[in-house]
């Protein structure tokens, strides 16, 4: 038996997240379904993070237990021979019996692309098309006061049922090449929505909705209505893992 | 009654090429029921080329005749408001009377991407899959003796039917980013598969199927056979046009 580490890519469009659901495709489902059929037996696999409906993935990871000892270059193969278009194998390694795809996870690393000017085909679902400019200097000013350990439970869905809303931000910023400003935020975790909040919010601070010194007396607040909207799915790509 | 050059942008995937067809949705077609729609009575827009079936244009010009005065925005926001997602109006302007879409051009490039190593999912329909490594050294060895005027005769599909195979490429060129190659062909029109026959035959050099020496011998043969395949479609984009 031996524990390996598989990281995949895919587009998120037609699935409802990572997670089997009873109410529509997922992710795991369709890898779960390869990996049935080239071990003829089921086999589970775990996951780095749930991850929203139609939320893409560049890097994704995730584990599962090989009983047959087949070459990791055997798995990634075979596997993407199983795999419909939009889900792709770039890598198999094996890993300790005691790693685990989640709780391992020492920082994930998001970005969320959005674009300006007249509709692209190319850009459409994947990325949200704005229809105004954005203020790249105020949104990476008001961005640097959510890096370090804070509670963010005024940037988390109401709907979540975890324990404690205290993340580390590493990283939070966005950057602008042409007309595609991409947002970035490195953490050791993220919270229900927690992305799609932070950029929602950061757009509100462009538009001046938000005002630029606001971002402590909103983390302090606790309270979901003080920050911005949250973003459409689609921009979202789940962009790094480290362990 | 004005005369409108129209730049647009489409992902092909879905279309039978630019020109109406009896067996397929072209981009043509959705153009004139976009045009129909706002001018309330039948518009014939004329493009810059015909385009293969699943090929995809960055900028694609194309001309019609307005006769109710709208402003260039209104039309490109009508029109967008009426055509499908995956083709957008980029730009509207008006030209003279005399000009027109197709013979009225100078120059048209059109770029070809591929690209190596695992199967992605983001270049899915967007670039060809090319199971090894390139040699692009020897392919812009071979792609600078394709430079010049010439007659293409053995770089086009026995389809065509036009009078001349004359023409001149101004670039031919293939460069490496990652792993995607980039090949791109300016001239000054293109014969019925050129492109994606060039492609061919530069991949053939790569693989050393033609020798590299070889341009010149079959430029003159004049015979398709001595080329390479014709690569695949989707990964082929019209990519600029200039009058």
């Amino acid at each position: 038996m031996s524990r390996k580490l598989l990281t995949i890519k895919y587009i998120g469009t037609n699935y409802h997240g990572w997670q089997v659901q009873k109410n529509g495709v997922s992710v795991q489902q369709k890898i779960c379904e390869a990996l049935n059929k080239l071990y003829s037996h089921e086999v589970n696999a775990t996951g780095c993070s749930r991850t929203d409906s139609g939320v893409h993935a560049l890097k994704y990871c995730l584990h599962f237990d090989d009983d047959k000892n087949f070459d990791n270059s055997t798995i990634v193969s075979a596997l993407n021979s199983y795999l419909p278009n939009d889900i792709a194998v770039v890598f198999c390694k094996s890993v300790n019996q005691d790693f685990h795809a989640r709780y391992s996870v020492k920082q994930k690393t998001y970005i969320y692309k959005l674009y300006t000017g007249v509709r692209d085909p190319f850009l459409e679902g994947f990325a949200y098309h704005y229809k105004g400019t954005l203020d790249i200097d105020k949104i990476n000013e008001f961005a640097k006061h959510l890096t370090g350990t804070h509670d963010f439970a005024a940037f988390c869905s109401s709907k979540t049922t975890v324990k404690s809303t205290v993340r580390t931000i590493f990283e939070a910023s966005a950057s602008k090449k042409g007309n595609i400003t991409t947002f970035k935020f490195s953490a050791n975790g993220f919270l229900y929505n927690m992305v799609r909040i932070l950029v929602g919010t950061l757009i509100y601070v462009s538009e001046g909705k938000i005002d630029v010194l606001d971002a402590e007396k909103i983390i302090a607040s606790r309270e979901r209505k003080n920050a911005g909207k949250t973003a459409p799915a689609y921009g979202l790509y789940l962009y790094d893992v480290k362990y």
